[in-house]
């Protein structure tokens, strides 16, 4: 694949009427609270939701090489939502029939190249339950490497460009930081929490 | 305040007309990518988003007491959009002339009644930014109290109903996990993320 030096860019915004929205609509919701009171929400939703009743899933991965610090895997894409590239867990829609561990690997072939072991499944969360009704699970997936293991291919859609990087994990809340320094560049919430639990515990930790 | 028995219930949903909705819209985003190809995404938005440029804050709030382990505080809260009880650090839009730590300051108080000072902030992190154009700051706020300081009285505005729990760091994890076994009760990702992390690290730590 040959990554073009054009920068991907907006050309315009619109208002999306609902009866052209095909992957997420607006709802109201009318419902009681706890005092009996009548009241109003509005939500954002996706409309593609398949049977596991769950959106997404995103991977934590850990690499594990022989001679190598334990690292994990982020990926770096264009992002229309907020015109920026972002730095993220690979992660991706579930497909309508498919478990989301058969989704985590998958979507982590697909963007990363590499296979590996579900060692841990989340819950399922809510990605933003003040306005939508996004949900997804968080899927640890160990890869164990081997000395001379050369670095997989991708498998991207067509119109997909994702960059991959590698990262051990002491560094990754300061490559965090470093990425939200550059310009057009911002950090996903959920991989940036993962990261400051990691970090907040080891500086708790080496202080006893 | 009287928390009554009533269950916060969902009446009717329908479609939102653009014309009507007053906190989100959804837009659809021409764009050009990398190959030069013009392309469509559709993007929720909140509509709210003040001087700041970001939506919201959390709070990673970080309580010291002189005999108990180190904790945190949660928020738990009947969300209409995913129609449960929903598990979260205490969060909070910033207004239209606050600045995050303000907000992060105002909002501790108001759905906890703690004061705390602020230790750190992280740059803006996009919430879920394959759908949304949503953002946030994450907050790590300091919570000092003496032996015998009482717990401190909430300042929720009318209408929220916002029960608060203490955890100590070193059962977050397990928590979560219990709080998503129960029925209606759902932990909301971020959240979920930043406690993983502390597992995580917390565990290859301890391997060492």
């Amino acid at each position: 694949m040959s990554h073009k030096a054009n920068a991907p860019k907006i050309n315009s915004i619109a208002e999306l009427p609902p009866s052209e929205a095909k992957w997420i609509e607006l709802k109201k919701i009318n419902w009681t609270d706890q005092a009996g009171r009548e009241r109003v929400w509005e939500v954002a939703a996706r409309k593609t939701r398949g049977r596991s009743g769950v959106d997404a899933v995103a991977m934590a991965t850990i690499i594990l090489h022989p001679s190598r610090p334990p690292s994990t895997i982020l990926v770096l894409q264009y992002r229309p939502p907020v015109d920026v590239t972002t730095v993220e867990f690979p992660a991706g829609l579930i497909d309508a029939d498919e478990s989301p561990e058969a989704a985590a690997v998958r979507e982590l072939r697909e963007e990363t190249g590499y296979t590996g072991r579900v060692l841990d499944i989340s819950p399922t969360i809510a990605n933003d339950p003040g306005m939508s009704t996004a949900n997804m699970q968080l899927v640890v997936v160990e890869v164990r490497l081997g000395e001379g293991d050369e670095e997989p291919e991708q498998h991207l859609d067509s119109g997909e460009h994702i960059q991959r990087v590698v990262v051990p994990l002491d560094e990754l809340y300061e490559k965090l930081l470093t990425y939200s320094r550059q310009e057009r560049t911002m950090v996903s919430a959920k991989l940036f929490h993962w990261a400051a639990g990691l970090h907040f515990a080891k500086k708790q930790l080496l202080q006893l």
